[in-house]
């Protein structure tokens, strides 16, 4: 039996997201960077810039799943309100952090700008988090116990994953590999089945998809167990074969 | 003091989003056309495809919004279990629809193709759901209950929801006002709150843009006032006009 992979969530903060204004890209790059390191997203919820909301989705994350990271709401306006509910659900103050503090001082100095009272409030920081610095922008995100405070700017949430991403645990290395058939799901379904059945351990998933008017279906294996991989595309690449439906593969 | 707005939230059942594979699309569709039924969307869940977790969304989601709309797991794969999960949240059983069959097997048949037992396990639904067309697809979404079964292809789900606008309770239309400045929040920050704090009933957001390289902010008021979303629209351009701040608008 392979090693359990370590399980993150993702909590999204924000009106704009939920009103449609603003569409999520977060999301898809952190999936993307922790399967580098064996670490599946298992859930991720969008909510309100409100402090009961994002208490509550942060307290129910963060006791479920090793990992909790957050998108938005770390800027310097009124609506910017996770570090007050991050504190809050730790149960520790916010403070003004003097590394943070620092580095925006010398930022806005180098650029000659004011650091104003609203910009060193991104300095501000639940006490105990560790800062996560990236490229571009002087104000940090942290960690503070199983969770991840990011910003919701998709080049800074980025570059806050990347640089989180090395002290993450390292799981085991997850294998996918994807058939691609150029008919609708609903004409393989029957041998799909068939194929999970014969390997119970193995995720198979179905995705049909349309592009210019046309169906076709990516089947998905994946599982961290190389060796079990190959064997369930072999089977189903057979079945296809027997049923001379066309396939092509990628990883 | 305004009605308040029904409530909705949306479940997105795949593993293929929290992936990173797929990218929801299907979000702001329909916060957008909830916006104009004056229907919020107050929050979204994605989960796996798996009985618990979406059986636990399906019920956390359905007790506490007037509304639930689903995307995903109703096609006619293995991993398609959305259905199940929706029967078993409601405890009644999953019966094939004579009306969703008959109008399956037209279309197959008007197609030259078979109405294989897996295409037609797309005509079962929970016992007592209301079936809901779209164009483009004989396979039918479902509501049972406050909650809306919808399939996850962006073209088919938008095309349920349009068919089910109309049959939706109408809120209190929803005003929202954009003003853009082409600064970063942070020099606004300070009047904004003080905006805010005179106009407690409206929602005053700030959302930082990056484009090229250069920052800009977009300040949205909204509330289901008009005459209220007006006043903090002067005051706040007042202000931004005392600053020297250009701006424009939209709604």
């Amino acid at each position: 039996m392979a090693e359990r992979p370590p399980r993150a969530a993702f909590l999204i903060i924000g009106n704009e997201i939920l009103s449609g204004r603003t569409r999520d890209r977060n999301l898809a790059v952190l999936a993307e960077a922790l399967r580098g390191r064996g670490i599946r997203v298992a859930e991720a919820r969008v909510v309100r810039d409100e402090r009961d909301e994002v208490v509550a989705g942060l307290d129910a994350l963060r006791a479920r799943y090793e990992l909790v990271f957050t998108s938005g709401g770390i800027g310097p306006t009124h609506d910017d309100i996770t570090t007050a509910c991050v504190a809050a659900a730790f149960g520790v103050p916010v403070v003004r952090h003097p590394e943070a503090e620092r580095r925006m001082r010398e930022h806005y100095e180098a650029s000659g700008r004011e650091a104003t009272a609203s910009r060193l409030t991104m300095a501000d920081v639940p006490e105990g988090a560790e800062l996560v610095f990236c490229a571009g922008t002087p104000a940090p995100g942290y960690r503070i116990g199983n969770v991840y405070v990011f910003a919701g700017v998709p080049r800074i949430f980025a570059g806050m994953v990347a640089t989180a991403l090395d002290s993450l645990p390292q799981g085991p290395r997850l294998r996918s590999r994807t058939i691609t058939v150029h008919v609708g799901e609903s004409e393989v379904a029957a041998d799909l089945a068939a194929v999970q059945d014969r390997h119970p351990g193995l995720e198979l998933g179905s995705y049909p998809q349309e592009r210019d008017g046309s169906y076709f279906s990516e089947l998905v294996c994946s599982g961290a167990d190389e060796a079990a991989v190959a064997a369930a595309v072999a089977d189903l690449t057979g079945t296809l074969d027997q049923r001379a439906i066309p396939w092509s593969a990628k990883d």
